[in-house]
């Protein structure tokens, strides 16, 4: 019997609201792993108050790992953590291969896994939430149901999301990235009547407003500027609106840039906030262009201008 | 022999530069073609200085219209916009087809047309080339060549843009809207060295900016404030950095607001600016949701607070 | 009120049952519709026997028409048939264009239209039966269900399709491409208990004895030798399966030669069979490719050697 | 420095010429890897002649399976082959988790590894052939380049399948599962005038007689009956194209059923023949219908009536 509740001990807040940051997984410049950088980027991040982390995300390039770099990145984040939720990626297109990741998780020390849907038994309805229902049987630990279609192409209506959630007591948070965000969480929040979970939202923070607004609960994305998101989530908890909205316009033109295809810029960016010794993005996935890089300094000196970025915001 | 030039006439600006507001199409409530909504559309776009319009887009629902409706839009614009220029698209899965189109928009008396590949050659740049060649061959307008790979699934390479633009006299403008637009806006300007043709950018302006910055030539795009578009183009024009930024920064929110799927949250932006006299957007696309209605008013009450929307935007 | 049966008048097999030959659109060399073939192609079906023909399938290259060459096309084929039925095919990316073409097909003497779902309210099954119940509401003519994800991407689950069955009294016939055809086939029949319509198989027959087998009434699709399906819908009838198989396994190095992408090789059949004067594919369609022409003669001289091809096959 | 031509070793036949079939990656009623049966495959494959075998494709479910189990299977099979050469399947996203899966397999005494193009790379040209040539670098095996645009999505032009095969010393063979595939064998053929390497096709056999016709130097494919694909190729050898027309025409009906989706329908076969002793798939992978179970038993017995499946095929 799973209590995700417990899971998340003597932490205040309920469990799986606020702000997780997605982590990208460091490479040195020959592509090996570089756990070193892994720990600084979630030291900093338990800095400045992150409600906790995620690992071996689409950022986190889980998808060009070996398992046994997977099971490196999970022990050294949940070392590095020191108490502070992680949680773990661990999509596969096999459920059993799946279930042994979530396995490897939770023996590492983890606190929940992420899945999203593989793409085989969809488009029945019927078939997705067999799935979920395999897994969640099998599982030690609450599950965060991730909702991506862009990379899963598995496009689940909203009345399928409540079903699981209904019918799978491991899920214990759902991760909604389906476009449109804002109507979708609205939507989500409104039909939970039966079992309500937390719902976080993603994508970069692109909808980051519009999808607080509509009752996100918080933010499970990669975002370089955390601190920016855990304001925001701050300033709603005290109803003070005009914040969330002058944070989000202040950084959105940061936010769009980092929408950009792939995981180098905000590598990039990492590297600047002395997270990362190198931006190295695994092949072949893109590296940064030329272009990116005269970009990415000129915002950066245009919002940020002469800030310290290895320090915390102060916002 | 085509000669773009001469189409423009005695516009100050070159052609293809500027702004080229892409219009929705105006339906009714039972969805019949609403053209005096579009002429009232096209004479603000004339009021506010825009360079010319483009009709039958993604937006404009093109692939929802019959060819008589399309010759009706095409017929109205062109007499709305009284000499301002008028670019029609005119894609089609079939070649002749195609050219069909385009000949009905030059008997109409369109400035130019504008034509994305059909899937059906790619991926072979080959094929993609000589697709170009034949309509370049048979048409007698300039042609606009769109790159936008989230509508077509065609995913041309920059050496292949630029070897259309040099095998296809037609060829008259790129409208870039591949990922990542910045990055491949340099390449395109940097890599036309033996014929260089204007290029726009698209995307509803999200990357606005940086599109910019990297040496888009202007927008052709559907955002319902092109006023903020001009000033933009116009402030770049004197190399007023500071002010391209503020601009853009300043609409961010509501650019990306606009980016979620469909046409609805555009129309009905449009119909409270007192241009559309609806919203309506053709079944099966999706109309506006109770959510997205919530949240735009609160938006524009924030961006454009007290602001008269149906008059031009004083910026 | 549509009744189908009547429709179908005085013939003595129930209406959508038997074999309907999806007729390729024939061009002239210069791409030109030509209307003779088309007709000599109609009058050859009609002299084997065939239960209805369609035109404007994919195998008629409906999509790289315009709507005027449409009305032609079907205007000549009502006229050829000379009371044998003609389906249409009239699915289009809008619900209300789709309408039009099928109230064109109507008028110019259809007897039935074939509407595959619009991508737009795909995957949601809601949407997806709301766009057939807005399509049954206005058309005249009874409507044939097409189900071929290739060529769509909707993914329609059993359910779904017989929740379309017994909401729009319109659908009188569904044509089952999903695959696997034969199980999909099986559930359909099984799962069609409140309202049970006719059920015909298509994908060029590849799957034919199987589909047989399994329910299918018979058969929608362009294989190049229609004689050959009529036969074996006719020796399922008399319950000679040993017949139907014999047949199936003779022509099926054919069938599977036919199976290749694109409609090069069909037309090249039907010209070899005196129905068509030239195998032109519109553009961008690729043509026959030498190696295919190659191996066709070698294919037919196997087959069926010495055997005059504009002859209907005696089997 | 690699010599494709001494790992075969004394085996006369050149290498990458023949029949490799594709092994099912058997597994217990739970879902463990059954080895046993693996072995047992293997060795019956051995047992008729087979040149080689290829674990962990598409039909062995790789994708379903964890690191762990991958090297189980590629271990048993290498021991179980008695230096049959053996062939690995290692695609992976990651150019660097490939090349380590690549290295896992020579260290437990693979022949050679057969890689798909990551989706990542593709439309450029340019960077899929990059991407060949990194791995290349790093393997101490020779390269099977499998095209199979159906699961990778990746549409590569002939033009560059030959740029790879002349720039990449490591790559020893083609599988060509492009559609179509006799046309692209053929222009494959005729393209490799620097380099020539061996082309095997796929897809289950079902071009089988087109393929061979065009210049194919044999399978590398799943057939369940491959004593048939030998005798095809050893037909060819001898100019007796009678008879490979005949082998083909008798086994078309069970390799068309074989095409429909999934892997259940050649595990059932399997097991029938006495290899597998579950025709378990692994979740989320369909298993075997009851539609299809019934037509399998009626196909089998119609195309070899009272003949022991257990034993190799009397041809």
């Amino acid at each position: 019997m799973i209590e995700p509740g417990n899971i998340f001990g003597a932490r205040a807040m309920s469990p799986f609201t606020g702000v997780y940051p997605i982590l990208a997984t460091p490479f040195h410049d020959d592509e090996r792993l570089d756990l070193d950088s892994l720990e600084r980027a979630i030291r900093f991040m338990k800095s400045i108050g992150a409600d906790g982390i995620t690992v071996l995300g689409v950022l986190g390039e889980s998808n060009r790992l070996t398992d046994r770099e997977r099971e490196q990145v999970v022990r050294a984040a949940v070392a590095a953590a020191e108490g502070m939720p992680v949680i773990v990626g661990a999509s596969h297109p096999g459920t059993r291969a799946t279930i042994e990741l979530a396995g490897m998780a939770a023996e590492s020390g983890a606190s929940a896994v992420m899945v999203a849907p593989s793409l085989e038994p969809a488009p029945s309805d019927e078939r997705v939430l067999e799935y979920y229902e395999r897994i969640g049987k099998e599982l030690s630990l609450p599950l965060v149901l991730q909702d991506h279609p862009a990379s899963t192409q598995v496009h689940m209506p909203i009345s399928l999301l409540i079903r699981i959630v209904e019918n799978v007591p491991a899920v214990a948070c759902i991760k909604e990235e389906g476009l449109p965000t804002p109507a979708r969480i609205a939507a989500l929040v409104a039909g939970m009547t039966r079992r309500r979970v937390p719902v976080l939202t993603g994508l970069g923070a692109l909808y980051g407003l519009f999808d607080l607004e509509e009752g996100a609960d918080g933010f499970n994305t990669g975002f370089a500027f955390p601190e920016v998101l855990l304001a925001m989530v701050r300033a709603k908890g005290e109803n003070d609106w005009a914040r969330v909205r002058s944070l989000y316009a202040r950084f959105l033109p940061l936010i769009v840039f980092e929408q950009q295809p792939g995981v180098a810029i905000r590598k990039e960016i990492l590297r600047r906030r002395g997270l990362l010794v190198s931006n190295r993005v695994r092949h072949p996935g893109a590296g940064l262009t030329p272009s990116a890089e005269r970009q990415l300094q000129r915002l950066l000196d245009w919002i940020l201008p002469g800030v310290d970025l290895t320090q915390p915001l102060v916002l």
